[in-house]
């Protein structure tokens, strides 16, 4: 079975290739005016029925953030997009002081085919540092723990490619191909 | 002329009223998936054309944003919801002991009729203050000194009406109409 993922970013691609391994899987360079919403899958499923429009064949993508209950859900939908503006720095100084460092990495794919569109979920808890830790992974990475640990998502990588949110909902997805 | 102004917020739509008095201006209740972009004139041209065929007659739209230099442009395009999320205190955080202190306030009218769009804008400069003054006004005003003064817009709401971006945008919008 061959379908598509559309995103422009190979490191994404490189990740969904790994993990569905039972699907041919093809990259769709996914060029597209993104929706304004604070909601993961109300964006996934707008991107996703544009998608399809364009391959006209079945076709995924997938859409990500950090929601941080203290600062009412922020950076949320918009996680790549403040991360540019403010950095990591802009984050800790929002959060200085707050008694709940609480946060969660969240995922969200839309697979739209024919007719219809499934929406999967995954996502990842923990906490936020109070300084930034480690080299490895990307975008928040360096200030993420993982609940029931002690490391962020930077100092240890192999810690990420286990308990991501976006590796989580990869799995779901290739349960979902497999058994359907 | 009657021409629309889509828009779902009756005090912007009040404060064009009083400025466009040569034209019969009607609101649009406008519902529609705004796009993500960093440019207020992309958003606005988007917007302009989707209402355009809503309302099958001219018809603009208004989009306005707060950029701060020192934090590259944040919170801009998505001011409203930067706001909501972390508040005015959010932002004076992430400013605090920043030296250039320097924002501006900028707005951006589309305008179609038929197969044309055409674009006004309109900015206002200023500074931000090391803590918020001032009951009048909304949103970023109590943090907002216009440059050449020492008041925040929330402090002295007359300052606002003749200086803002909005209403400068709007002017210019009211001579185009004018002089065409």
């Amino acid at each position: 079975m061959e379908i598509f993922f559309a995103t422009g970013n190979k490191h994404k691609f490189a990740e969904a290739k790994a993990v569905l391994s039972d699907v041919e899987l093809k990259q769709h360079q996914f060029r597209h005016n993104e929706i304004r919403s604070d909601s993961l899958e109300e964006i996934a499923r707008d991107a996703a029925e544009k998608a399809y429009r364009q391959c006209k064949a079945p076709v995924f993508v997938e859409d990500s953030g950090l929601f941080i209950p203290a600062l009412n859900g922020f950076p949320g939908t918009y996680s790549s997009w403040v991360l540019e503006k403010i950095g990591l720095d802009g984050i800790l100084r929002l959060m200085q002081g707050a008694e709940n460092r609480e946060a969660r990495f969240e995922a969200c794919i839309a697979y739209k085919e024919a007719y219809d569109v499934w929406v999967l979920h995954g996502s990842c808890h923990g906490s936020l540092t109070e300084e930034e830790r480690g080299e490895g992974g990307f975008g928040y990475d360096p200030i993420f723990v993982p609940e029931g640990h002690e490391q962020t998502f930077a100092e240890n990588i192999t810690l990420k490619n286990k308990l991501s949110h976006r590796y989580k909902t990869l799995l779901e997805f290739s349960r979902f191909l497999r058994t359907r």
